[in-house]
């Protein structure tokens, strides 16, 4: 007991949370002296005692038997309403096993681990030390939801209608719906959460993140978006660079715009950046999106290595708590589990899902039409009339279209989750996946249509300069305050004598005044703030080429209102191990193909190549026939661009064949049993 | 010894062949009665016996001594100058595993074979239903590639210069340099030659192909060939169906059209097929290649599992035998051999090769461009003139590009060789891949140039439609003629003499003879015209519906045709196991994306759109706006069907995740020796 770190804080917090009234252990290798709470399950104020036995006792059986194989503490106060929960040694690195999880193996070598090697594996006595607190945090949560009733059975102490178990039933589920169990989250670890926060930051720490120290107490997804944020923040220093060059030291540059936009004047309109400097822009814009992509591929996948989730198993783990099937023999594992066919699945996605989805998008774009025409019907009315009423009328479609996008998003929502509910994905990522994909789709169309519709019905470019500065900015302002501003004031004001515990509180109340946070609302909004300003920058900063800069400046701050705000204003999450961003990457992916057809349509647009052809003589169908060409070059050449920079390091290639390789080599050393 | 087929022919040649000068072999389980000729390394007349005895020696030898461990037969003729090889049963199933084949499991599943357990798989005990006879005939090239010299020593029997192999030089291509080798070829075997051909190309054989007996005689790769002609057959049905009708049945359809390419007629010119039949037309080509190519990919890996190719090791086989390197261990196997790292490879393609093949390009498209202008240049000076002079000048300028083009094209095939050398690639299908790419893209070029020229650059419909309709015609004719007609002709009356073998000729003999065929010139060939057909109906046939039609009744012949070319008129070629087309599927795939774009264009051509725009009023320019929506809405379209079908069966799926959970498990019984 001599390392810092997680062992010192669970000996602070084991100074009060009794060490008697944990589960006691009979395998050998499991006894320890110490357990570190590590989940904590609110029960409902009015649960009877009996049925908090029955759930102790179900946590605490071993998995033969039914249970979870977890480390279970009543709690230890009046209320008697939380179960705290942890795990001994086995589970844990059963479950390593399970999950498919890289240790470092003596050799130091990543190595996928395997509980009959466990021997080998550096650490493996230790498991604060072999895994990382999410990690730990992950599979006790990973164990409560892997609960299933063995037979049909009545919970104790609950009414009838509510408390039949079917067998088969998902146990934690049942009990969250019968109001039960109230809430499940994961512990914060007071001591390493403010020494995180000390690196992470505070004043002294500006360039880069302790990412590693991030993985291992938040775990990787959200070390990824971290580590994404970061590598997004420095590569926009060099199209901030471009920006500034063509900005202020071009003649005929974007500066005067800049002005411009400030004053509201609107005289000099076809005053934008000159033609090379726009075609450098595009070009260049074009070029550095693939690059970017491409090298976060390969930064991606060396994390992933480092982190040891290169080769995780989801595809062969438990299905997802939700997800419901006939009962059957897995044909890849041979358990027994519920079974729902992938081509019912692609048809539900094809030929429910798209549609729909499709079908709502055009909602929007109805919805915007009908303001367009509305708009343009109530200004006629209000000229000719010029009464109050018509005064009064003018704000008439802006309004209904603000509440009729609102339902409308509210309705995108509940249906996005139904469909991806009913979709019935197998696996936890694949969920996600697929109902990230779905609301992203939406929220990026709601946000970008008015830019699109300026650009490419309108093709008013004075108007989407100003229009994108506007938004640049303004989100920018109203972001920062939100995110880093008002955080602050009521963390260091409002919330002041929450912050005040007293170093005599009881263990047991400290822990249960976390759930006095509200929960983490997760990384969908982070990531789609990335994403749209990415897209404003690949997409029009041609017209505009500050963007960057502006984005540079707001990510210096995003990144520290980003991690307060984790560390401090919420309840820590649970957080899968993942080996890369998922379906984000893809967005960027696509954004960057789109923004491709869409320089080249601005270029086409910008007034100086309009001049151009008018005194070269050159027809209006001819230069589009040009801008298209152009196009599908363009994109030959970003695809030929990706295809070859590789997606991973050398060395992380070798080191996954190395994996594959000695699995084939395993594989037929072992006589089979099939 | 009561099977037919393999057992049954074996037993007819080892009439002659004497079977006590095989190699005598030591290993219990390799003793076999009767041992099969598979291979024939014909040497030079002018060897020495030294040499001879010394090459025999090595290939007799173990490996551990630096031999390939297979069977040799010094021949029993005057000459002495061939050398018989085949294998003994435990370098066949050694090899099989180092391949990552698949073969049958005492259960019925396809597994990858081991050596370990190999007594649980069926038909071990009999190489000859074991392995396919193009396997054995592969593993035995195979053991023979991979002869190294241990150390430096001289070649017994060849003068001091080209006779001292450099340590870990290759073997056998050095004795192929040195002129002792002079082929290597794989050896018939007439019985089963005469089965497969009766029930391939007889009369009676009309529909389908014995596809398993194929892939069992030639190997895989030849196999996968015919299995795609044979589905791209039957996919040209209902496009040819369409083609009918539109022509046929419709008002204004294309009937017209044919009777005047007929004719010569150019009075009617824009009496093509009609709007809605050109557009019905465009959309069907578009989701018909991508459901093609998506259904094809399903067949494809159906296919492969069935043949035991679905899970290929070569990427942890030593490498090919012109690869070169720094000697070293392989990271990934832990084996010493050259090692070439990844990334200078990259750089190669991406910064010579690829600049080079586009330079090469350019080329072509300068010649064209020199072409017309010289045309132009001729013609106008013929008309002012008109003399004899310029009435022979006027052949001029094809002479001069058809001598160019030839000319480019034999640079263009050296060059692509060299560079595909150059790239030095560890896998032979990934040198294959590349080197046919190169290849392909400038026969492709080269093909489509005139078409494309005439379609975008002089925008002439009615001409494009002649000219595709008499390209479709000629080239169908001209290669039913090479292909079919004149084989059959010299078969049948030209080599009678050769073909009356007498039965009591020595069976040595026999074999020798089979030198006597030219060697089998490879698929490429075959596969472009394919590649040619799909391009003309798919990015074409709009303007063209009969194409389809044109193609079903070339492509009923162009099968016997082919069968019969490779049954009778040439050497057996050697077919490494692969597991699909490589590099081939992706250029129907590409051919396919291309396609959308050349349908929108043609479309946007049509006289009857050009004429609806007139009187509606759409300017020109909004018109080529819409066609530009309109073909990225496709291009989407195509790629989420593409994406919504799997490429593999759900059946297959789940056989190859079997097995990787299979060797996952594997993995982590093991105790790993690292």
């Amino acid at each position: 007991m001599t390392s810092l770190g997680d062992k010192g804080s669970v000996q602070t917090q084991t100074k009060v949370l009794s060490q008697d009234s944990w589960t006691q252990v009979s395998c050998p290798c499991c006894v320890s002296k110490q357990v570190e709470p590590l989940v904590l399950i609110q029960l409902s104020d009015s649960v009877q005692p009996v049925t908090k036995r029955w759930l102790i006792s179900l946590i605490e059986t071993s998995k033969r038997h039914g249970g979870a194989a977890l480390l279970a503490h009543p709690g230890e106060d009046e209320c008697g309403d939380v179960v705290v929960v942890s795990a001994p040694r086995c589970t844990f690195l059963k479950a390593t096993e399970d999950l498919g999880l890289c240790k470092k193996y003596h050799n130091e070598d990543m190595v996928a681990f395997s509980y009959h090697d466990r021997d080998n594996f550096s650490n493996v006595d230790d498991m604060q030390e072999f895994l990382t607190l999410a990690e730990r945090q992950y599979i006790v949560k990973n164990e409560l939801d892997s609960l299933q009733a063995q037979k049909k059975q009545r919970i104790p102490g609950i009414p009838e209608a509510p408390g039949v178990l079917e067998a088969w039933e998902n146990i934690c589920q049942k009990l969250v719906r019968a109001g039960v169990i109230k809430d499940i989250f994961p512990l914060h670890d007071q001591q390493r959460l403010n020494d995180l926060g000390r690196r992470w930051y505070s004043k002294k720490q500006i360039w880069g993140q302790p990412l590693d120290a991030i993985q291992s107490y938040f775990g990787s997804t959200v070390a990824f978006y971290f580590s994404f944020l970061d590598f997004y923040t420095w590569a926009l220093v060099p199209p901030a660079f471009l920006g500034l060059v063509l900005t202020f030291l071009l003649p005929g540059g974007g500066g005067v715009v800049k002005e411009q936009a400030g004053e509201g004047a609107m005289e000099e309109d076809d005053d934008g950046p000159s033609v090379s400097g726009h075609m450098v822009q595009a070009v260049f814009s074009m070029l550095w999106s693939t690059l970017f992509i491409e090298l976060w591929k390969r930064r991606s996948s060396s994390l992933s290595h480092r982190w040891g989730t290169l080769n995780l198993a989801e595809r062969f783990a438990g299905p997802r708590p939700g997800f419901h099937g006939t009962l059957g023999l897995n044909p890849e594992t041979g358990r027994l589990e519920p079974l729902f066919p992938e081509w019912q699945r692609q048809l539900r996605v094809g030929l429910v899902s798209l549609p729909l989805v499709g079908l709502l998008m055009g909602l929007v774009v109805l919805g915007m039409t009908c303001f367009y025409h509305g708009e343009a019907l109530v200004q006629g009315f209000h000229q000719d009339s010029g009464s109050l009423f018509s005064g009064v009328l003018l704000y008439m479609p802006s309004m209904a279209h603000i509440v009729y996008t609102n339902m409308l998003g509210n309705v995108y929502h509940a249906v996005a989750m139904q469909l991806t509910e009913w979709e019935n994905h197998r696996e936890e990522s694949s969920f996600q996946n697929h109902h990230t994909t779905k609301v992203l789709l939406f929220t990026f169309f709601n946000n970008f249509a008015v830019l699109f519709h300026i650009a490419f019905y309108k093709q008013d470019l004075p108007l989407l300069r100003k229009r994108l500065a506007s938004m640049l900015i303004g989100n920018q302002l109203v972001n920062q305050c939100t995110e880093v501003v008002v955080p602050f004031i009521v963390d260091r004001f409002l919330s002041a004598p929450h912050k005040k515990e007293q170093e005599d509180d009881l263990e047991m109340d400290k822990l249960r005044a976390q759930r006095s946070l509200p929960p983490y609302p997760g990384l969908f909004a982070e990531y789609i703030e990335l994403l749209l300003q990415f897209g404003y920058l690949s997409l029009f900063s041609c017209v505009y080429p500050l963007t960057a800069v502006l984005l540079l400046l707001n990510n210096i701050t995003e990144i520290r209102g980003d991690a307060y705000k984790i560390c401090k204003l919420f309840r820590k999450p649970f957080s899968a191990p993942v080996s890369n961003m998922g379906v984000w990457q893809t967005a960027f992916e696509v954004l960057g193909f789109v923004s491709v057809m869409s320089n080249c349509w601005l270029l086409l647009l910008s007034p100086r190549v309009q001049e151009f052809c008018l005194e070269g003589g050159i027809s209006g169908k001819n230069i589009i026939l040009v801008a298209i060409l152009v196009e599908h070059v363009l994109i030959l050449v970003k695809m030929v661009l990706a295809f070859m920079i590789p997606d991973e390091p050398d060395w992380v290639r070798i080191k996954r064949e190395q994996i594959e390789f000695n699995s084939m080599q395993a594989l037929g050393q072992q006589v089979r049993m099939i």
